[in-house]
């Protein structure tokens, strides 16, 4: 990240095809100096007449029965406007969740976890609301908890959820096991799984444990909420502001057309704002009070209220002497807290993402999503990926020990090809792994003897089936002085979406970037995008921009060439003109005043994206993430330093490179925490680490000493001019490249994360007391 | 007003015609509840964070020199943030205005009015704003001063401009006068009016006079301005956004991308928010301060910020004695005060309003804007048409007289018929002005003997070229559930446009009105639209809704004939379904989810409504109003009740009757104003009522006893489903209407409003000293 930052595009570089003049260019984010300056108005900054700010009580139980609740002592505090328990929800549908509708805003029988939402308080200031709060009697009687997937696993283990529950949005088949905490079971099989193990010549298996973890984005979950007689507005920063609309239009039975979203600036998601968290709680609040509510939570409310699945993930290789893989088996327990959220489409995706880009004909996968009397769990950067790839990248590097093959070649071995079909039913492979592999090698100087000097490096790929659901609309507004405003439903979560589909608008309208505007997102004025999420946006919301912007060129040439006296294939689109010959210019602003008849009017172009007959090709795009670690150990205290970390990206077309560089750079960064430092502890069955100064994340001091971004553009992707989404894959690949390295070092091998110093150099010292102990189980299954 | 109002509708009722669900029906406004339960929000109740409120400093001469200005002082007051002066304009352009742009945002060298912005501060509180204002030291050199018309024009008056000024946006050929202060002339001439007079059995020539009113909208202008580096976003009780969204564009360099207005609720407009008023100031002066600041103008300010027009109409007419015009040769004055603002284009509807919707072979008619050291008068419900009718319609009367002629009669026989030429180069007559005569006549009992009980009845009728420039662009939404969302331009002034364009979509969509929902006023998400004003919006932007709506409806039955699998022509739309026959059956929410494969996405259509070839017919229709007045005179006071009022409105179809009514009553009732008590007073140089006190506005028991709304139906407007504008034609009969009944009571003629009771009792005492007056000048000439 310092001196030694450096990036280098590979493959056929699209960028320099003739007639590109913003896109493929670095150019500064167009929201830098509202953010740098403090200008951006986030949700915290909304301040509405008469506005109420809330605070929520929750459950010092993580399980318990509500028998009463008395709020009169709360409702006599001055300054209190409402108290808000379940005894107001009679009149609204109060459950919602995007897979399963299983979470209610407000407890009404249970509580499931230590900190679910009890009752809230509106009041003139937070400071009262808080005090009002507190004064809430709730009489609990308390019932045995599950914290932790074992627990909850255990025979005779208490019921979390009675079910069934109704499905959500995302049309996800819901597998519960029936009598058990598993909320959804994900089974993947191909071949004969038995059969391919009978055929190894040697038979791996290993368990891995990935931590708890919070997104930790700078702004925690922030909500204002005002009902205008039966209409609804609520300012969030949510990353799917559709999802969340039409969750709260059923909540409140509303149209649809009633309820508004406002995305003001948000300061961070990282999945930790997908689909609806605490919206309808407010919006509950706000009603009863009768005036605007802002709910601003701390971070601990924030880490109260969604995280990122523990796993364990056992997982058993069958591999051929020569490095062929033929079976795999893994059984995958996601910690989904009390409520689904989204765990059952993160059990979905880590049962998929843990066989690794490999092409293994044997294969069965079990993931389960456990319900538990914890935080909710849900999105996270990567849904499911980190999780399993640890595991599956780790294991490559413990089966190439075993067989003495090179890591890297192994990795070759297996590697589907590009056009590979990956499975039944899903897009064969649209990118490169194996170039991308090497170069990442290449760029890490992979020829080194390991473990010479305390250093070692390590390897490690995935990919991801992304882009989420296809839909995605845009309007392109051409205004009358030629300048134009894009209205587009992504949420600017810090990925640059803004600056990316402005770049879009801009090359396809043959304007320069300073005359391309975004709307500020409101569902009101926006139409529908499915979400921000799932490195969606460029190319999805790119496609839609790009397609949007089209159509206004159009109506453009063919007012232009009648105004011209010319054919419309003559007609040239330039730098903001109109042409047809070196006589016959005219500026988009006269064509649009010739149109109108006055220097007003404007034009407006529609981008539709579908999947054609409503089926979508699954996935949109294959997000392929390849990460390389330069590790250095110091034996005495079991801490590693990253001298060098290569990260590898193929964006098919990166629009704006800085920014695809700055989003691998954030991931690896991001997969840094888990990797080194990060894990939300629970003692008994309480958190005790909400907060910045207990919850380690990465300090600038942490980060590589060297950052090399390697982007990959094939113009192979489905987005505009070839592009695919990114911003993923990055974080992926960091801790097996991590301990991968650390084993290549040291022949210590970890398999619990965080890498803290204290777990490394217990490691070691375990491996020093018994040379013979290789860190992996062999199996003879 | 009281327990007599009726309303009858006369011509062909297309209302009935089979098929129409919404339309024609008097549905609640759609914003009724959120108005009258406070909760709707005006630009005075925006709220910014860091929000910083403006005060303006103003001249207290009429006319001056500025040598200096001293902020110092100002600046130091604890709290200040900024103080703008003409100093801080160097890098923008300072000058607007609609037609010339004549008008500096704030006073460069000179001040033209006593109330012409001098220097501007922001503060933390308005208080403070005030007491820094006020320590401003201004260094003025007095200059002559010329109030009025008559010291405007008189010779050696000060010149006011010295010109010339570039043109604003409307595109009015300006003519001035050079080395005079007439800032526009504007002629009419047909035929040889001077051989018309020969021809003539009889010449009449009158001169009347109209006073400065006040609109009095209950909201006074006030602005919030907010900038984000280089983007400006502006909260006003702005009539026309995009035309002041394009003044600051230019003002301050930016691309109308980066401008945008948001319009909350407004209370009230009548013309006096029509163009750019205070925007540019506090745009500018939330620059200096780097921080948002609110200016909530005073009623006072606001007076001193935009009137109507004073006029002073010499009239002269000649007629056969069967009662046929032959010739009218008219000079009217109009006070336009310092700037021109719209007053050029007053000048000109005064020139061809005052000819009255008759047949006149021979005109000459010329119409003044003068400038005067008062403040600038600008558009004001019917621009131009008050003044103008006031004077063409007491003077019918006045003929009628002098030939015994029913003034009925009178009007009849001259009157243009349907389909009629009205001027070369404009659109016919498309309405029929002789039914509404009569059926008003009808409905005041016309028949009854005038002045038998100190009661006399009066008529007059007007016709005005309306609909200003037609364009106008609507986006119409439908979402995923069916409702539908309208992105409208249109200012919602409590005019219930936004209760008529969500009739019109619900109409065309088939859905339930409830179902719609028109987004709030934001010209980053609204298409460009004109203005709101002129009458136009329910006939162009309601044209502009209904091509949107239909554009998505065809788009809804494309895709649903695919998925019913049935050819588009057997489609049916009903109720928020389409079928193919009794068994196939979608709603639109089916369709839609199988369109997109989710229940997400929406269908976006636009309507572009633009003049073919850009060059519009000449008006967008013509919108007549015709009065009658039953009105009682207390001969001991002068003091004028109106027992019954009828007002006629040919409104092609009325999509919302009861809001039709309402709006010609308010028309009506507005026009009682200025006939009856209102008038702005200068005494020396300064308005000495700027107040609700000392002026008088209409009272609910100054109402009519019964007010009889008759409106005209033919089906035969521009507009959707036959619909042409209303709402002024209401304002326009009052005045005259109600002089001709006091005419006819006492046979007294007052040419000079308001009629207060002093002015009417002095006119009766001076008739009841020499009966032989008759109130009017023969003229031989």
């Amino acid at each position: 990240m310092r001196a030694g930052s450096s990036t280098s595009s590979i493959g056929k570089n699209v960028a320099n095809r003739t007639g590109f003049r913003v896109v493929g260019t670095s150019v500064p984010r167009v929201d830098a100096v509202e953010k740098v300056t403090g200008r951006a108005r986030y949700t915290g900054d909304i301040v509405l007449p008469g506005m109420l700010h809330g605070k929520v009580l929750r459950s010092p139980h993580p399980h318990a029965r509500i028998r009463a609740i008395d709020a009169r002592r709360a409702e006599q505090v001055p300054g209190v406007v409402a108290v808000l328990t379940r005894d107001d929800l009679k009149d609204i549908d109060p459950y919602y969740g995007p897979v399963v509708q299983d979470r209610p805003l407000l407890a009404l029988d249970r509580v499931r976890y230590a900190g679910d939402p009890v009752a809230a308080v509106a009041a003139e200031s937070e400071a009262t609301a808080e005090q009002a709060a507190s004064r809430i009697l709730v009489e609990y009687e308390e019932l045995p908890a599950a914290v932790g997937v074992a627990a909850a696993l255990a025979p005779g283990a208490p019921r979390i959820h009675e079910g069934p529950h109704r499905a959500g949005e995302e049309r996800l088949s819901v597998k519960p096991i029936p009598g058990t905490n598993i909320c959804h079971h994900e089974r993947l099989v191909r071949g004969d799984v038995e059969r391919g193990f009978a055929e190894a010549d040697l038979v791996v298996e290993d368990t891995f444990t990935f931590p708890m973890v919070y997104h930790y984005a700078l702004e925690p979950h922030t909500v204002v909420a005002h009902w205008d007689k039966d209409a609804l507005t609520v300012w969030a920063s949510a990353q799917h502001p559709f999802l969340v609309r039409g969750e709260l239009a059923r909540i409140f039975r509303l149209p649809l057309a009633r309820v508004r979203m406002i995305i003001p600036f948000v300061g961070g998601g990282f999945g930790s704002k997908s689909y609806t968290k605490i919206e309808p709680l407010v919006a509950a609040l706000a009603r009863k009070a009768g005036r605007p509510v802002r709910v601003a939570q701390s971070v601990s409310e924030s880490m109260h209220t969604t995280r990122r699945h523990s796993v364990t993930c056992r997982i058993k290789t069958g591999v051929k002497r020569d490095g062929t893989l033929v079976a795999k088996a893994c059984a995958i327990h996601l910690d989904t807290g009390a409520y689904a959220d989204n765990g059952p489409q993160v059990a979905n995706r880590a049962a998929q993402r843990v066989i690794g880009p490999y092409r293994i004909p044997h294969l069965q996968i079990d993931a389960y999503a456990v319900y538990t009397n914890s935080v909710p769990a849900g999105s996270f950067r990567s849904i499911g990926a980190p999780q399993s790839i640890w595991a599956c990248e780790s294991q490559m590097d413990i089966i190439a020990e075993r067989l003495g093959i090179d890591p890297l070649a192994l990795r070759l071995k297996n590697v589907l090809k590009r056009g590979e079909l990956v499975r039944t039913g899903m897009k064969p492979l649209d990118g490169d792994i194996s170039v991308g592999l090497r170069k990442t090698a290449e760029a890490l100087g992979w020829r080194r003897r390991p473990g010479a000097d305390g250093r070692g490096l390590g390897l490690a790929c995935g990919f991801m089936n992304a882009g989420a659901f296809p839909v995605s609309i845009a309007i392109v507004r051409l205004h009358a002085d030629g300048s134009a405003t894009l209205l587009v439903g992504t949420t600017e979560i810090g990925q640059g979406a803004r600056t990316v589909l402005s770049q879009i608008a801009a090359e396809e309208l043959a304007l320069p970037l300073s005359e391309v505007t975004v709307a500020r997102g409101d569902t009101d004025a926006m139409p529908f995008d499915r979400s921000t999420g799932s490195s969606r946006s460029t190319t999805l919301m790119g496609l839609a921009v790009q397609r949007a912007a089209r159509e206004v060129r159009d109506q453009l040439v063919k007012i232009g060439a009648k105004l011209l006296r010319a054919p419309t294939r003559a007609i040239e689109v330039r730098n903001g003109t109109l042409s047809a010959g070196r006589r016959k210019v005219m500026s988009y602003a006269d064509v649009i005043a010739g149109h109108f008849g006055l220097p007003g009017g404007e034009l407006v172009g529609r981008g539709y994206v579908r999947p054609p007959g409503g089926k979508p090709v699954n996935p949109v795009f294959w997000e392929i993430g390849i990460g390389g670690a330069d590790v250095e150990v110091d034996r005495e205290t079991g801490q590693l330093t990253i001298r060098r970390y290569v990260s590898a990206a193929d964006v098919g077309k990166a629009i704006n490179p800085r920014e695809c560089e700055g989003q691998d750079e954030g991931a690896a960064m991001m997969g840094l925490g888990h990797t080194l430092f990060e894990a939300i502890r629970y003692e008994d069955d309480q958190i005790v680490n909400p907060n910045l100064i207990d919850y380690r994340v990465p300090l600038f001091t942490d980060l590589p000493e060297e950052f090399v971004a390697l982007l990959v553009e094939n113009g192979d992707g489905p987005g505009p001019y070839g592009a695919k989404g990114m911003g993923e894959g990055g974080i992926v690949g960091v801790s097996p490249a991590v301990a991968n390295a650390l084993a290549r070092a040291t022949g210590v091998r970890v398999r619990d994360l965080p890498l803290t110093p204290e777990r490394v150099w217990r490691a070691l010292r375990q491996s020093d007391g018994s040379k013979e102990n290789h860190g992996d189980r062999l199996s003879s299954d």
